[in-house]
């Protein structure tokens, strides 16, 4: 341990990063940053090439910041025997659902199953991605007791959230405090070590179980006040109210409130998927999660909303949806990303097709629309102009990216339905939806 | 219009406040202290008595603080006669359930039945009282149409919630900002101005309806969210975690995470109550209210929880709770406030006599245990000290004043529930509840 602490102390230690994505790549930047040499590891060939040619796949990440993360002693592999080299391995690979929504932890598994055979004394694994409270025990545990290693002793074991943000201007890796919980204290102790290196605020608790339902508790209470306040803007819709109206008045109140926005529905890695990992793992104490089942359903349901508005507005105006041009603005799951994992746009996109619409969509982050698992579209993204605009029979506003000129589209769009209260209601040709 | 806005503007306008409680008494200090001379009206004697003679109902407010209101131009009545002297009516009247958890405006309807009479051309009528969406103009506009003035022409009315938090010391009534609601521009006009005599930020909204609204949204904020966290509480404990060390750890995000702690359910006139206005109200759109119904549904199970753990930590040490000696910490609503009005402690109180405890309770700020409409002990306060302590077989704190030595019950409890947090988990004579 002390051996341990002592490369991490003088910077010699070398981390192993797992999974070069929104999380690893971030992190890389960091613990580079902090003086240490990291390998990352991925199994996609294109990813690790990408890399070390100094090419970044994340919008908010420059190529320049990959680079200068290659120049201080990152290197990005698939060979897993380089595992052997690291004196800390830190695990950011996707915990996504399966189609029944249930924890899908086979890319845990492939990656410890890849660590397994060269895992060697005194190494700190670290466990990052967002999964149930045990995990860490009882899914990471047995892979080190199998390669004959003692936990605490000769080998350390630790779970720490990611709590990246992507697009976020105030806060970076290294400046949002980090939650960690080791298997024994020996465990937090070098951990926290490692950590402290890279990041300014290290939060220790109690157990791994512990840090990891404090990942969760953060990703539901968004999921839930996201919820709360889509169905509130059902009611007050029905009542002729503009929701956005009554959430900006309400902030003003300076305490006991935070305004939550509604949408189109919730998109992104964590906030639609992490909350389930909790529902599932209460099942097996016989509890149920209701709050965070009530906001899956309404926040699952805002597509179906937007659509249904979206044949409303076009029957004002004598239109059916079966053949209307309608244009999706913005298809990343947020405001001035390019991310489209569980982008609700994408769900809107898919009912317009199914009620017969010709659908475009215009995103500037998102110049073509790009293969994904469950969605295809052969789009490009449409220029916005006069003529462009006024060509189609709706314009639905989905993520509302800086970038958009919302004065030229308010101007020319014959039919507007907006989920992002970005224009005024009061004209018969904006909907809020 | 202009005359009434003089009067206000140069503070000759006489302001009638209508409920001395919670709400009218802290507005009354503001008015006057703004210069405004302030006819309070209550249907309770004993209430105008005790405000005449200088003493304080509140504890947060003191007696000086009514001393000096009333030698600044308070003075309190029954007579609503008095009404025709008034410039401007602020409506400050409870706005309960009843039994069937619909609201129940019959407080409202008898003082407006009062008022009526009395009403006299150019005055600006004022509801603050919490309420559904519409009450303004379907409950108070017929008042003035049957009293003969056209509104916004000779009479003006305006909707703008109270955002009193007792005991809260960072904001008081003229620091927290007021939203308001016209009936049409020219009420909006005069309500602001009158406000804004004595309020730093007034904050105008399109419609009485949308300023109704507003109040609600702030108050199903807080049910659901502190629903939320009373169900994250049994999944925790159920996976042997302790939801307050989640809770801390959570809140060093930075962003995207607000705190709400659990508690035995949730108290005040105010959190249990007005969201099931907006439930009451959807219901007449086909709507139904999810996250209000569940987040009234968890809370109101807190009780029977912390009872339920009573009972296991008893029985831990063999003993039933039928016939031990229970001693409840804390019974207002929240910390260091007096208030009892839907008071937590006192369900779990009834529960505990249910079950056949013989219930005790300890709080500094309620010597007595008040004459209540529903509830009914004939208890006083037990002094807290090693021998009263120790005497109880189990002691469950409540409401966590500031003024408990925990110190000293924690070391002379012998089973000790804790509903706050502010015990250590870990000592077999503590339990989290």
């Amino acid at each position: 341990m002390n051996a341990l602490l002592e490369r991490i102390d003088n910077k010699t230690a070398i981390i192993g990063i797992f999974g070069l994505g929104y999380v690893g790549i971030p992190l890389g930047v960091s613990v580079t940053k902090a003086g240490f040499s990291v390998v990352g590891f991925d199994v996609v060939h294109q990813r690790v090439e990408q890399l070390n040619n100094g090419v970044s796949p994340i919008k908010h990440i420059s190529d320049s910041d990959i680079v200068q993360m290659s120049n201080s002693g990152f290197e990005a592999t698939t060979d897993f025997s380089r595992v052997s080299e690291c004196d800390a391995l830190i695990i950011c690979v996707p915990t996504p659902l399966n189609k029944t929504r249930e924890p899908d932890l086979g890319i845990v598994a492939t990656a410890m199953d890849s660590i397994l055979p060269f895992m060697r004394e005194g190494q700190l694994l670290s466990l990052e991605s967002t999964t149930w409270p045990g995990t860490t025990r009882q899914v990471l545990l047995p892979y080190i007791e199998k390669a004959g290693f003692s936990v605490g002793e000769n080998y350390y074991l630790v779970y720490s959230p990611e709590r990246e943000d992507p697009g976020n201007q105030n806060y970076t890796t290294e400046t949002i405090p980090k939650v960690i919980g080791g298997h024994t204290n020996e465990c937090l102790t070098v951990g926290s070590a490692l950590y402290g290196t890279f990041i300014e605020t290290v939060v220790p608790v109690s157990s791994t179980e512990a840090s990891e339902l404090v990942k969760l508790l953060e990703n539901i209470h968004r999921s839930v006040n996201i919820g709360l306040v889509n169905e509130m803007k059902i009611v007050a819709d029905a009542m002729g109210l503009d929701i956005f109206e009554i959430i900006n008045a309400a902030k003003t109140k300076p305490f006991g409130f935070t305004a939550y926005y509604p949408g189109p529905g919730i998109g992104g890695h964590c906030i639609p998927v992490d909350p389930f990992y909790l529902t599932w793992k209460a099942r097996e104490y016989g509890l149920h999660t209701h709050f965070i089942e009530l906001a899956g359903e309404i926040n699952a349901s805002m597509p179906g909303y937007v659509v249904d508005k979206t044949v409303r507005a076009l029957n004002e105006v004598g239109k059916s949806l079966k053949g209307a041009r309608v244009l999706a603005l913005g298809i990343a799951y947020k405001r001035d990303i390019d991310d489209m994992r569980e982008s609700p746009s994408v769900y809107v996109m898919e009912l317009l097709r199914e009620w017969g619409a010709e659908v475009a969509y215009c995103d500037p982050n998102v110049p073509v629309f790009p293969n994904m698992r469950d969605h295809k579209f052969n789009l490009k993204s449409v220029e916005l102009n006069p003529v462009t605009i006024a060509g189609f029979d709706a314009v639905i506003l989905l993520t509302d990216h800086s970038d958009f000129d919302y004065d030229l589209i308010g101007k020319h769009a014959s039919v507007l339905v907006d989920t992002r209260g970005k224009f005024e209601v009061g004209s018969d040709r904006v909907t809020r939806a």
